[in-house]
């Protein structure tokens, strides 16, 4: 089969490979659409996860299944489905403790594009079909489909990591895809104040329509004179990252009430420590809780995330901004989101209906 | 009425002051024993809460009421009582918010020796006495009931902080009287295997009464190789910080699994930042959530916390090493507390029985 | 000064009254504007809390601020102030277990028409002011104001305690006003599917505009029935009571997956027990969690929830449907609520603006 | 093989049966010790979970592998192992929201002497080897080994569904084998009280050496009316109920503070609904919370819970009052459960060392 690879750090291409071996548990599945993550960016251009030789890339996709192992129960070849960018080893004891993103090491439940081939090819392999797709509803489209699998369920648990209430300020640091559905989160749990921090207008435009009240550029000033000013001194009450540096967590701790909550979903790619400052983190007694954590990912999060998406509630249209016909797209849509131009979201490309 | 202060930095004595008045819903105590804290010290020659003229030190004791507001319901003159070293304002906005020890302000829920006058005196002022006084039951003496000031509230904290549950391993860093009680509170709420970063044989001995199972010394190399090397390279489930620098959260990272969660109830006195490792924090996707917070008080508190030392269930005496007796040994006490010799935990002085 | 009373059970009338003593902590507060709370009909014809002498109805008001008590530091005659149904003592040790609405006894913080004269009066006391009060927005009216006494932190309490999370599938037992909040609070709080029970005309309206997806009325057969049709035979992740009577909760627990939990916030006024079905609740061990509590009150609670009317997040003006001006039309309101026509959601009676 | 078991309702005896065939992710197992468990009773003359024809019986035993499925990594013959009596389908959607034990329906994660053959027998079958089995540690010996098959998870569980805390008074109802655990867990998460419910003197000696302050006897009266004169009218925190019937909810509600916690995990084998009290449950709005779950299963459970017996934390032996030695006793063993003459807790048989 044919799969589009990183060849090495800094080369990209089409390769040759064998079809993937479907165990009794697994299932292999054909994209129906697939779209460019900023990791895949990363893991090409920036070694973010270190040399991979023709490793196939790619892990945002909906797919048709084509193959299941003999014990799969719930899927069968033609179904559609959803595809999550985590598919974790669910009977793990990391699984077992609530933290299947974890299963088997740390992010380990990471699998495409980073353990294995990815999804930018003709047939990808999906370890535990049962416990890892999920249906397509008929009402989301294929494009909208990809969306879910890491955007949507990354930019939600920066608000569950911040443990968004009702009522409550909130702070989104970054709004490209992933922050702009941390908008939409806080928004969809009960924020009554949403503060974002971007400059491109396009995002800022998005993000308005998912939410946020209230801006802040980087350009501006630092980000904690900006929001302190806009509260009165007082802070907010979250933090979601879902953008910057390991310097961003100096002013989100600077931002923040005590008694707060940090919820970061940034991959950080350089530094050697995240710097926390250690007075305004009350010297190491103020309750501002740091959480940064790697989406849940499997099928029970795919079917409720899905819901939100297919019933209406959530309109990810917004993202794709991009969308590409044909496989020949990949490595145009691939090399625009290296680029970032002003008017880019999500790259998405469609090989199906 | 006589107290025993910080003239400024670095210099102590005994000042005269005018009684303290009471407020409607407060009440003024006199001292049965007061304990001296590693932070006096802090306070006193490290200037950690910046200069203080006259202000009298200590806030831990014991006490007996001597006066009561119009407005308080359950404490009269007369009663013995124990105190917290927070004593919050129960009707802020952050006690409602589930965050009591910084009513009005972060950290601002500790007020004796900091923003008011502290109980090494013959007089004492208590905001909120309904809220924030427990009567001490007749089974504890007032050297142990100092111990329920600050040392049981502040070292179960952390054990409260890093969510110890059944079977989990702990590291618990720092085996001073705070980190002592983080050891009793880890064993106390399931912990299989308690692992104590200490060296000082006093501690040590009473950290194996405690239930510490394991020790590292950071003298035989950094805490996390030594602590990995004894869990398999697996790490530990949670950690506890008592005691360290701001150096001390790097290897506490570096110990933990992915989904494991750290809880630092120790003061940091020096330096900008706490260091984060950014790859043991899982490029910022770990889910190894950091808290630190200070010690909830007030009466609840107070009341089930004690209800452990009246009990039985919690023995407290091996902390209080050096016990003097009267208000002449205050110096000599807290000079023994700056000079740290091999044979102490805490001195306490006592004033009545 | 005068007020308007429950002279004894199944008596109402204006009667004369000394005005309020402020205590150091209090305030005295006259009203705005006064809503009427189908409690206020229990209270005076069903004898719901017993009988009761010439007390003063009412716990949903806004007010204007006429004297504080002189440790009173937020507030000052004059100020305008959202006021909350339940006015919780802070320093009770049921407050600072987190059960503020439960201070100093089961359901003891509701205050007003209950334990003390309610706010149907020239004037009324309000304990603890600076915990109590909150500043009334600019933006929010008067009238839209009432609702933050009871209607929004009651129904909002529902979803807090049934724990909706993002994608669940929700059943809303009762669409009267706490029902609908209980509609909206869920739909906030990121359920992709609500399904409301109820069968008034107006009130279906309102629920659709609140978010409800899916309608079921008791009379086309038993609720369990047409939830489990709906659903496909699976049930749903959460249940909200706010309605109905002690036979509702054997239908909330039928329709409800294991691990699902049940948020009651209905009044129960009659039946000696609350019936769960054994079977269903899987014999002891299917872990649908049961809770039932009282609004949570006070000032954070008053300012949290007042942000989303105030920024507009949450329309609450659909519930007034019958507005009236001036204390004269007390009576009628109270007597309108006690008929409940089919036009009606809440009356309220505006004294100012 | 030979297999124990139940031939219809009230009625048992040795069978002659095919040797359980392994699947791909499976194990099959030889049992080293098994126990008798109360519902082995139930299920057999109560016709507790209905007819069964020809099934084997017991869910409670350690053991050792003889064969492992291609795709089992951890297990492989030979292995001796803890044996948990619920061993969930950890990819279903039950297990990834974290209620593994109702995985594909409710209590569906206990499959044996349930959906499948038991332990009773040569050979035995093990869903999901990997997810569900834990090596035995050596210093566990296979007689206390069974006791973490069912009887230390189920009642610690009870002690989570309480969420018992530093200082809390609780009452355990139920001091039979589980409850026994109940209090040993509720000691080892730092109760301070424990009021334990229950009158074989066997039962209550033990009992105090697992941590139980107190003792009432139904015989003396009223469950409540002793804990609340105990607790000078007060009531206790939280509730673990191990035993009695649908009516010692009654009970539970009327000694609970609100904001208190009930645990159930008593098997409600009769009745058709729980009695909750309306009016202690304060009316609906008391925030007592009502809990009721099947012990979770599965490796890391048995891994956490075996760590505290082989640490030494948790002194299982005093459980197994009777133990025999080979499989001629098993009908006997379980004829004792029966009968449950007064100096039985447990009757336990060994197969090998």
């Amino acid at each position: 089969m044919k799969g589009f690879a990183m060849l090495h750090i800094g080369a990209i291409g089409w390769i040759e490979k064998e079809k993937p071996v479907c165990g009794p548990i697994d299932a292999i599945i054909t994209p129906l659409a697939v779209a460019i993550c900023t990791s895949d960016v990363h893991t090409v251009w920036a070694g973010a996860i270190g040399e991979r030789h023709n490793m196939i890339l790619g892990h945002e996709c909906c797919a048709k299944v084509v193959e299941v192992g003999a014990c799969v129960k719930d899927f069968k070849p033609g179904d559609r489905v959803l595809v999550p960018a985590i598919t974790p080893d669910w009977n793990s004891l990391e699984a077992q403790a609530g933290y299947s993103m974890h299963s088997n090491g740390m992010l380990a439940g990471w699998k495409f594009s980073n353990f294995k081939d990815g999804v930018f090819a003709e047939y990808a392999h999906v370890n535990d079909a049962d416990g890892n797709l999920a249906h397509l509803p008929d009402s989301i489209n294929v494009v909208d489909a990809c969306m879910l699998s890491d955007m949507v369920p990354t930019g939600f648990h920066g608000v569950e990591l911040a443990d968004v209430q009702f009522g409550d300020t909130v702070l989104v640091i970054g709004i490209g895809p992933v922050g702009l559905m941390s908008v939409a989160g806080a928004n969809m749990r009960g924020a009554s104040r949403i503060i974002a921090v971007g400059t491109r207008p396009l995002c800022v435009e998005a993000a308005k329509g998912y939410g946020a009240t209230d801006f802040v550029s980087y350009k501006d000033g630092s980000i904690e004179e900006q929001v302190l000013a806009m509260t009165d001194g007082k802070g907010v009450d979250k933090v979601v990252i879902a953008g910057g540096t390991v310097d961003t967590f100096g002013s989100a701790v600077k931002c923040l009430k005590p008694g707060g909550k940090i919820g970061n979903v940034n991959y950080l790619g350089e530094g050697d420590t995240i710097g926390i400052p250690r007075v305004e983190w009350g010297v190491g007694m103020g309750h501002k809780q740091i959480n940064g954590g790697l989406m849940p990912g499997g099928r029970l999060r795919m079917e409720k995330l899905g819901s939100l998406v297919a019933g209406g509630r959530l309109d990810v249209s917004p993202l794709s901004t991009h969308v590409f016909e044909g496989w020949d797209h990949v490595e145009e849509a691939l090399l625009l989101m290296k680029e970032k131009p002003a008017d880019l979201i999500k790259p998405v490309i469609k090989l199906a209906d």
